[in-house]
């Protein structure tokens, strides 16, 4: 006999449909969902739209009111049991008379995890969990990687030419992709925590890095979250005549400690960041991300930094668009990568998504883990 | 009303389902299939599978027999008109009693073309024809193109890791594609009517470039047809000693008319190219393949070779094996071209075809024509 039955799943599929509602909004917070129901009937559904504001819980114990009394909650990750900026989700539960609780998954913080399940059956209720877990994970692969490991997700995103070729040798490289594929990369910006990019992108594109909602295909509550936009500058080079200065939204600027200066303007932060054999040590940068709450990590950079990151073995997600175009051996290559003597030493990916953006060709893959790793 | 009813559709599918059979044989022939259908029954169906041998109607007739009288034949190409290696088909539709014929494709010799069709007409059968014409194309690029324009359709087939890196620095590349890849190459070569080499590659791999008929999925009608193989040796650097010399198959060898020489063995002919530019003239060499009736070239070479024949606007159809690998800027590149100054002058693809073989991707894309072609 199965655990889950098919109402089971439909109201889960609910609950994972409204938290995705909050893609680009939670931000450090994960996107959790929740639909109670009664009698067979949805008598309530909310997500946790923004940081300070009602979980998932509280937002549709609200809408359920009275009905919530009896009725069955499903959730997409197990409700908190610690009083955060809001009150304990698992309490606002058993205060208002649910009598069970389907959670997708637990929490993914080991310190934390099981709490709130415990605090439930404590009190009576019943709770059952593991349904459409890996659906519910797929919404926070960041949040569960820095909750289980101290380390941000990192994404990689380039765009080359067939012939893997990101630039002419005379540097020209707008644009080698088309405008759906800038558009598509709009989306994943508004959904990570930071955009990681290198001096050397920074002076030569004088990039904004920033959210444009209007390229957005989702609706966006505003105000517009904009990501934190962290710039990797080991050769102290950046200044704050970039346009970046100019736009709003957080800027991190990663220096050797002895490069650090005092921040030019108020939205401008310093990490100071220990030296590995002369360059940044590009792990504690991650780590420092993830340590002020930093899930999702989209890096747009050039063919130093990106090969660096590959290097250490910080990226877990290569997005490649590849334009359906040759720029041939002239052109410039995507990574700067340790030189291999075997093909057997080479990074190797596995495919997850494979498919056309407007003219482009678009390659989501990760990586796999190393063995010596 | 619609020209064709869904039993013309079907009866016309079978027909081209049948030239398919012969995809590896028929060089320099086209691939044609024939269907004969009395009082809605299928009574013959025929296809020619090798040159030599019976055409598709003639076969289909045989298999027929009385019942061709009255009957309705669908054939993938317009009926030949001409004495050729057999009798002309649309004089034994004729005689065999048959009342109507129904053609996908007419005849793509300019010089032949709607002969067939008009001497069935001038003898009082019904013709009509264009049915499925696009799919009928489809199962003879070449010989279609050669017969328009006095060239080959040319494929070229190149494998690299995702960044666009055919080997490492050191040379190495065995094996960057999977047995997977290596397998589907094997349908593409025994399709082909040539496979076109160049000395770089031939000297460093001394490879086969044979067809080894164990490796192909579909049922190959033996003996093997070797295509030709090709090798562009501009700098008389070939020797017999090379494995492809001790293997059975024709083999021809592009030289500058200086460096031609009595051919070494039987199986070897030697093709006088004229220069352009200090180097052979790849597009007089194609339009030697063609006059030598090779429908479709296969292409296996390096980013030399390679380049040389995009710079010269020569290739119809890239196949790109990419491997879910990285390699980095110090490994070696795809395609040797011209150095472009400006975004607009890269030579374009449109995208025909994108799936996972094995482990790997690969890319089918033709290229767009250019403005100044």
């Amino acid at each position: 006999m199965a655990r889950f039955s098919p109402d089971d799943h439909r109201f889960m599929q609910r609950a994972i449909h409204l938290a995705e509602r909050a893609l680009y909004t939670t931000s450090p917070n994960p996107r959790v969902g929740c639909v109670i129901v009664n009698a067979g009937q949805i008598v309530g559904e909310g997500y946790h739209r923004r940081a300070g504001e009602g979980h998932a819980e509280v937002n549709a114990l609200a809408e359920a009111g009275e009905q919530a009394n009896g009725a069955t909650c499903y959730v997409t990750l197990e409700p908190c049991s610690h009083h955060g900026r809001t009150g304990p989700c698992a309490e606002a539960l058993v205060h208002a008379g649910v009598t069970e609780v389907v959670v997708a998954m637990v929490d993914p913080n080991p310190l934390v995890s099981g709490q709130g399940i415990g605090l439930l059956e404590a009190s009576g209720i019943r709770v059952r969990y593991g349904l459409m877990e890996a659906q519910a994970e797929g919404l926070n692969p960041g949040f569960i990687k820095r909750m289980q490991s101290g380390m941000p997700l990192v994404r990689l995103k380039m765009a080359a030419s067939l012939d893997g070729r990101t630039a002419l040798s005379n540097g020209k490289s707008q644009w080698i992709t088309g405008a759906a594929a800038r558009a598509d990369v709009q989306h994943w910006r508004a959904r990570s925590c930071a955009i990681v990019t290198g001096s050397g992108t920074a002076l030569a594109d004088d990039p904004a890095l920033n959210v444009r909602p209007e390229q957005l295909t989702q609706d966006y509550p505003l105000p517009v979250r904009q990501p934190v936009r962290v710039v990797v500058d080991g050769r102290k080079q950046i200044s704050p005549a970039l346009k970046m200065f100019q736009l709003p939204g957080e800027l991190w600027i990663a220096r050797k400690a002895a490069d650090v200066e005092a921040p030019w303007q108020e939205n401008v932060t310093m990490l100071a960041i220990p030296e590995l054999e002369g360059k940044l040590d590009l792990r504690n940068l991650m780590r420092q991300l993830a340590s002020k709450e930093i899930n999702e990590v989209w890096v747009e950079a050039g063919g130093r930094l990106a090969g660096a990151l590959l290097n250490a073995g910080l990226v877990d997600e290569l997005i490649l668009y590849l334009a359906p175009k040759l720029m041939g051996n002239s052109a410039q290559g995507l990574f700067n990568l340790t030189e291999f003597d075997d093909m057997a030493q080479l990074p190797e990916l596995d495919w997850q998504d494979i498919r056309q953006v407007g003219d482009d060709l678009r390659i989501v893959a990760t990586f796999k883990p190393k063995l010596d790793d």
